[in-house]
């Protein structure tokens, strides 16, 4: 992760998420092909995800800015991913564009 | 949650950890305390949480504005359990402090 300081910006993609109880195996296809896809994204800084027993989920991704955030919004593959998690994978999802102000770590 | 649009600035903390594989039962239990305390802080807009089975986990609070984000980080209470958490519930956390500049969902 590429620290937010000096001139470097950064960006986060904070998408929270309620699972459908459906289609388990192919939405775990899915997410990791989407992982393995951003990651080779221009300006991806770097994701973390985590998931509860309850289907309730946070994904943040970090990206170097707003353009290369559309630009990953706007990947065909991606768009097709977006469908199914409406379609089928999310019951609910939130999505919230942030700016990084600072950050610290331990 | 409240919308970050108009004039409503939102503000978002995102606490990204691994869990020390130790106290599970008194994690637990600051963890609790410290959601239901941060919830009657002012400028609490809400918080989200989701630890995956291997212990890493991200929490995101939001807030109405830097200062809240401050007054929190100062509370009394809250700087005894960040204490605890460096000293035994966390092998490893990282916090950003971002503004959120949009939002949309599903």
């Amino acid at each position: 992760m590429k620290p937010a300081e000096g001139t470097q910006q950064m960006f986060a993609v904070i998408f929270s998420s309620k699972r459908a109880e459906t289609s388990a195996e192919e939405y775990k296809q899915v997410a990791d092909r989407m992982i393995q896809l951003a990651s080779g994204q221009k300006g991806f800084l770097g994701v973390e995800s985590a998931r509860n027993p309850d289907g309730s989920g946070i994904t943040v991704s970090y990206w170097q800015s707003l353009d290369d955030i559309k630009n990953w919004k706007l990947h065909s593959e991606h768009l097709s991913a977006q469908q199914q998690g409406r379609e089928k994978f999310y019951s609910s999802f939130k999505v919230k564009i942030c700016k990084v102000e600072r950050q610290y770590e331990f």
